[in-house]
């Protein structure tokens, strides 16, 4: 039992108290977890696009002061009644996605939708009383998406936690917490292309690139990178993707560049842009007969999915995943062991490093598009 | 060897001289097989909403003079060169599309679409030499999708042939030929419902219903079925439909409904009626996380399937099929078995029947909408 179990623990979070603004560096205190949740430590954060979406908060629902963050690595540090999965010292991956391992997503084999813990953007309090664990001076500042890991401390659900091995090394498995496990799993466990089948992947962001390493790993003998970027192209590369189409490249619509490429379609297409006309595109770019997309993008409120239905009909197919179809609690740790086997890289995600006094930088960073992943030391 | 192998064969046709005519009774000559096809004698075949879709030609380029059929059942008068899998006295089932064995889709575990035997219904020639087999008085008939039933004998390419148990009834087993197995292989090989799950039918017409059949065969608990014709919901009782719909019935969408009636959706639909609206609610009412929707309905050509990419992303799935992915040289003859076994049951789609003579009475049956299967029988 750690000495500080049971007591109110102040320590340095990154606040926003405004949209769009800089973060604040603020001594915050963090309440002992309640029923069911965790109290963690965390050692290493990384900033995903999410954070900076609703940082901007350009079409969502306000909800500030916030703690952002939710990629992220650290070590338990006590947890609140009923909590019988996890002790302190337990190394975790905290998860914006829930299992709660008694719903009917978590029973069954094919969803990881949690009832209970499915991601709410829109909730910036913890279950168990509707309330905030952190406060600056009496004053509640709002979770996100039930992580909140720009804060050296964080309340989690245990069903929000992966606990993964020891051994690994939290400043690389902790992007594993989010995007690239997002990426990876869409190829993974969706696509699945078989050995020597051709994928093609519509974005090359960090979240496309991860889909690219799953399809290296599937063994495709074909990964054709789509992006209106060309500048991505040069680091797709380190993923295995073979072949590059730019669509402002050609005049006609990139699912015909594609099908006259490889005799007709891919064999599996991701897509992980955003834009529905990526999402169409990809859709129809698979051969027909045999050929699975899958949609990974988070689209806009008033965006339509439209296509001909012979195109459905001619035997394509068209899933969506979220996180990958990755159970947190139940699948996360063996993706981690799938790093510690080094089946997959993970160090060439991780483009940049900072100090967690200089997390704003990690914001630069991203809003210019410079780089994948960046690192947030917190004890740096 | 048959004492007609290598002859022309004179023989009784049921001839369509124009569009939405009634067809006329001639005396055809039928000429022998080329490499690759086989001369079959039609024992029973039946009528199909696309015989009478095509005989109408409202829409398709129209090609006439020309034999209808498409469901049938027969026994091989005599093979043309090549031809190494059937022999004379063989029972058959002619089927619109074919199986060649060589190319991509047919090695392919997933697909049935055929390079070289897929549907066609602009062609109404044979492969082999781009020309009729069928003539009167020097003059070519034309030939639909490769069968040609509506005669006493057709010649049909031996990829486009299932060779089925002489035990078989063709009289009963002649169905199996095109719609029934299309509903039946598009729950059984795509929906792939569990034992206990919910399946909604769209549509119950033959092809729908033989959909249900597949979600009885499956041990689906609850099997909802919607059409706009409540004519249609008595019938189905026989075909383990438990509960119905009617859109026309409600204020809010179909979707709404079902997901109402299901607890958030059903575990899988599959979509019998051609109609774009109901494509979509077929998908839209499938559960998140899990549900797997399957189209079969021939869409008109302008239309357009449209829904909001976040019912996709919520890990739904969508999937067409082209005759219930069934290859029908390869899986036809195990349907055929499945009802012997009596696993399967097809009396129940066979409500009409009459002498070859009288083939425009079921062409009237089917247009005012009267029963689901009329068989015609060659001999009487
Ligand atoms: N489903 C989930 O669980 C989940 C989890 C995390 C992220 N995401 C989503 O995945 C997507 C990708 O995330 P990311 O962090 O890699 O984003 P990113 O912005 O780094 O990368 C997206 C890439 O797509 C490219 N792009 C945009 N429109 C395109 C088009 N029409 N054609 C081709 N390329 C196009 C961009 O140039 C960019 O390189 C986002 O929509 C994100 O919200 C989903
Ligand atoms: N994919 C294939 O290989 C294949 C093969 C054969 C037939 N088909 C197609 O399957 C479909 C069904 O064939 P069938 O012979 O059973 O047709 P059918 O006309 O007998 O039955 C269709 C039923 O759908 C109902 N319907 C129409 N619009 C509807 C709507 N919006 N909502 C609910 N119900 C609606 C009708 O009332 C009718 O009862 C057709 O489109 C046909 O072309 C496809
Ligand atoms: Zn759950
Ligand atoms: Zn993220
Ligand atoms: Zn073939
Ligand atoms: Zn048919």
């Amino acid at each position: 039992m750690s000495s500080t179990a049971g007591q109110v623990i102040r320590c340095k979070a990154a606040v926003a108290w405004e949209a769009g603004k800089p973060l604040v560096m603020e001594e915050v205190d963090v309440a002992p977890p309640q029923a069911m949740e965790v109290r963690v430590k965390i050692l290493f954060t990384s900033l995903c696009h999410t954070d900076v979406y609703f940082w901007e908060a350009k079409g969502q629902t306000p909800l500030f002061p916030r703690i952002f963050g939710h990629e992220a690595g650290g070590i338990v540090e006590s947890v609140g009644e009923g909590v019988t999965d996890l002790e302190p010292g337990d190394h975790v991956l905290p998860v914006f996605t829930g299992e709660c391992k008694e719903c009917r997503h978590c029973k069954s084999e094919e969803s990881n939708m949690c009832d209970l813990l499915r991601i709410n953007t829109d909730r910036g309090v913890m279950l168990n009383d509707g309330k905030s664990r952190f406060s600056i001076r009496g004053q509640p500042i709002y979770h996100f998406v039930g992580t909140s890991t720009f804060s050296e401390y964080t309340v989690v659900h245990v069903g929000c936690l992966a606990k993964i091995n020891p051994a690994a090394p939290l400043d690389k498995v902790c992007v594993l917490s989010c995007g690239i496990s997002t990426g990876l799993g869409a190829t993974l466990n969706v696509a699945k292309p078989k050995k020597g089948s051709t994928v093609a992947i519509f974005g090359l962001g960090a979240v496309g690139l991860a889909a690219a390493e799953g399809a290296r790993i599937s063994g495709a003998s074909r990964i054709i990178g789509v992006d209106l970027n060309a500048n991505r192209f040069d680091e797709a590369k380190k993923f295995g993707v073979t072949e590059f189409v730019n669509p402002k490249d050609h005049d006609k619509p990139v699912h015909e560049v594609i099908a006259e490429m490889t005799n007709g379609g891919v064999d599996r297409s991701v897509e992980c842009t955003g834009s529905v006309s990526a999402m169409i595109s990809a859709f129809e770019c698979v051969h027909d007969g045999w050929g699975v997309a899958v949609l990974v993008g988070v689209p806009n409120k008033d965006d339509a999915f439209k296509t001909h239905p012979m195109n459905i009909l001619n035997e394509r197919t068209l899933k969506g995943t979220f996180f990958g179809n990755y159970k947190p609690r139940s699948d996360i740790p063996s993706v981690v062991e799938k790093y510690m086997n080094k089946e997959l890289e993970l160090e060439k995600f991780i483009t940049h490093e900072v100090p967690f006094a200089e997390i704003n930088k990690a914001f630069e960073y991203m809003l210019s598009g410079a780089g994948l992943r960046c690192i947030i030391k917190m004890d740096a």
